[in-house]
Parts: C-alpha cells; sequence; structure tokens
C-alpha cells in the first residue's frame, strides 16, 4: 500500500532541520552543513554522486539507500526547490540539481504561486501545487501509482503533513551539533504521539523511525 | 577522575525538556509527565520508591542506573527545586520530594536569592548558590570528594554547564511525543561539536550519549 514518508530528516541536537540565514551560497542556512555529513559519507549519496567506488555500508546506508527504495512520487516545499520568495521571477531557476535532478519521478513543489510544470532529464517533473497540502499529497499518490511519496522537506511541510494526519512513517536523523538557531522541525505542532519502531546509530548520527499513532 | 554529567535528561521529539505552564500541579509542565514514562518504568526508580519487586531490566534500565552510580554532588536549578520565583518565601518549603530525598549527598541549588543550606534525612544536604554556575560546580567537585558531579537540570542549567565548556558527558533521552511548547535545552547555544559515544533504544525512548569536544 501506498503511504507517505520523511525519510532521511536531519535535525541538529537542538532541534533545527535548517541554520539560520539561508541564502543562495548558503541554501540549508549557516552551519547547517555538518547537518547532513553522515549523509555525504554513504554508498547510495556517492552513487548519485556518479561515483561508485565511493562510500561505506552500515547503519548509515541502511537508512540513506531506504530513502529512495519505493519512491514513486516527492512531496517538497518551495524553500527546498528555490532560494527565492514570493512570485515566480522569469530567471529559469530549474532548482538545485541541475538538469538532471536525483527524483527520476513526478515532484509536487507547494507554493502560493502558480507555475508551469517543469520536465527535466531522466523523468523528473516538476509539478507546482497552489491548493496546500491534501491536493498536493492527493495528487503526489496518484502520481506514484502504488508506489509511496517520499516527503523531501523542509521542516516547514513535513510538519504540515503530521499535523495533517497523513504521515505513516518518519525517518529522523539526529546530528551531533548545535546549531543555535533556524528553522525548527514540528515547531507548533499539536501535542502527538509517536511510536519509536527503530534505532540505530553511528559516529555521525543517531537514526531514529517513528510512526505515528 | 571527577566529572559532570548531565544524566537521564528527556526531551521530547521537539527538542524540549519541560512542557508549557508549568506550576504547582503541574512541576514538569503541561503534557511532560509523558516524557518521564520510560524512567517510571526501570527497576532503578521502582526501587527509589521503596518498591524491590517492580521495574524491567533492558536499555531503559541501564541508563537510569549508570545515572546513579558514583555520584558525589548534585547541581539543581532553582526552578527544579521549587515552584516559586523570586526571594524565598518563609514557606517551609524544601523541594518536591519530602523529608528525605533521593539525591543522599550534597545538592547545590542555583538560585539569584540567598538563604540558609538545608539539611535533610539520609544524607541529602541542599545549598543554596548565588554567584553563578562555575562557583556552583566548584563547590559540588569539592563536596563530591572524587566522584562525579551530576547536573540534575534543568535545561537551563545544563545550558549553562555547556555554554561554560564544563560538561563532560550527556546522556539525552528522545521520547517519542511532541510537546508543541515548554522549555527548550540548549536554547540559544552556540555551534557546538558534540561527539556521539554510544546509543540503545527501546520501545519507549532512544538513549543517546555526547561528549562534548
Amino acid at each position: 500500500m501506498s503511504e507517505l514518508k520523511v525519510r532521511c530528516f536531519t535535525v541538529s541536537l537542538d532541534g533545527y532541520g535548517a541554520g539560520p540565514n539561508q541564502s543562495l551560497e548558503n541554501p540549508m542556512g549557516e552551519g547547517a552543513g555538518a547537518l547532513h555529513q553522515w549523509f555525504r559519507g554513504t554508498r547510495t549519496f556517492q552513487r548519485m554522486m556518479g561515483d561508485e567506488s565511493k562510500g561505506a555500508d552500515g547503519p548509515d546506508e541502511d537508512f540513506a539507500a531506504r530513502g529512495f527504495e519505493n519512491v514513486g512520487a516527492w512531496i517538497l516545499g518551495r524553500n527546498m526547490f528555490a532560494p527565492n520568495r514570493g512570485p515566480w521571477p522569469d530567471d529559469g531557476w530549474k532548482g538545485w540539481w541541475g538538469d538532471e535532478p536525483p527524483y527520476h519521478v513526478p515532484v509536487f513543489v507547494l507554493t502560493h504561486h502558480p507555475r508551469a510544470p517543469l520536465e527535466m532529464k531522466g523523468g523528473t517533473t516538476f509539478y507546482f501545487v497552489t491548493d496546500g497540502i491534501e491536493s498536493a499529497y492527493a495528487q503526489a499518490r496518484e502520481a506514484a501509482n502504488g508506489k509511496d511519496v517520499r516527503v523531501g522537506g523542509g521542516a516547514s511541510i513535513a510538519t504540515q503533513c503530521l499535523q495533517a494526519g497523513l504521515l505513516d512513517r518518519i525517518d529522523l536523523h539526529v546530528a551531533p551539533i548545535l546549531l543555535g538557531g533556524g528553522v525548527r522541525l514540528f515547531a507548533g505542532a499539536d501535542l502527538t504521539r509517536l511510536e519509536l519502531v527503530e534505532s540505530s546509530a553511528s559516529e555521525k548520527v543517531a537514526h531514529l523511525s517513528y510512526r505515528p499513532t
């Protein structure tokens, strides 16, 4: 059965999913590069970068690989797709990932501002959804055709999915750093009970997998 | 060698160490009772409550028991000791724990308001320290006489210890709940790198042990 999953979402020990002062130079905010150090060391990431020979196996690789298994569509927030805000300027921006993004399936970008779909190389098409998270999920689930839908982030989209009761699984990764500011995961969420269904760790990160109940 | 350790400090998945609206009825704030559910299930806690027959072994018990091993003194924040704020009223308040608190060693309470030491049954004496965290630690370390000093909380004291570079170890326990507000651990801390040195989990909680570097 198709499920909606937050995968590979890394937070700092003080609960931030992105650092302060996000910009074109620092898309994840200041200091946040260290958040994803664990992911960059995995075989899955190195393969995405085109190098089959690098990257390690182990608990980090297990969670990284799982993040791309059986994914038929993605949901992203506008801030994950572009550094600017407001109506889309005519600047040819096609996301952070070059001509062939690493999705290879339909990607639904939640935004307040309409934009025509954007077909990229390698099977990725960006669709821009302006009528809310429930609509984005309905469209993504249909496009996924029985496979899962992965929530790519950021923190605001993951929180909206949780609040709407849509999430089936949340894989969180707690990096041993403090950011001291930035974008917090699940900020302002209602009281919610989650079940810790799996955990493991390396020296770089703790992996915690939850199911909302 | 004597070390300064945060032990058994539980945070919600959204990073709160206590819930909103702390009061006499809700000393840990609303919803925060669920934070420490894992601890109440341990043999260590049940023994503290006087029942040798209850409580389970396992990863939760391992971390709970360790929290009381080799502890020669404690440091607490004022809010861990009393529900009121400001100058001490003449109300006979002697802490939340009755005539025989579960410390059995000297306890140093950080406060802005002087108060005479308070000797309790069973070896616990509360000392009230008004000249800051470094002084509290110096006094606690001397009183501990070679044993460790445990930081009992709350979040503000643990953050002050981290900021002052005093901490040797932080045992965090991540409970699978969202509090949506309250007192955040390490709020406003500077960028700090921590080393994840140990982890385990039960269905109730994830145990993560860090060493500041």
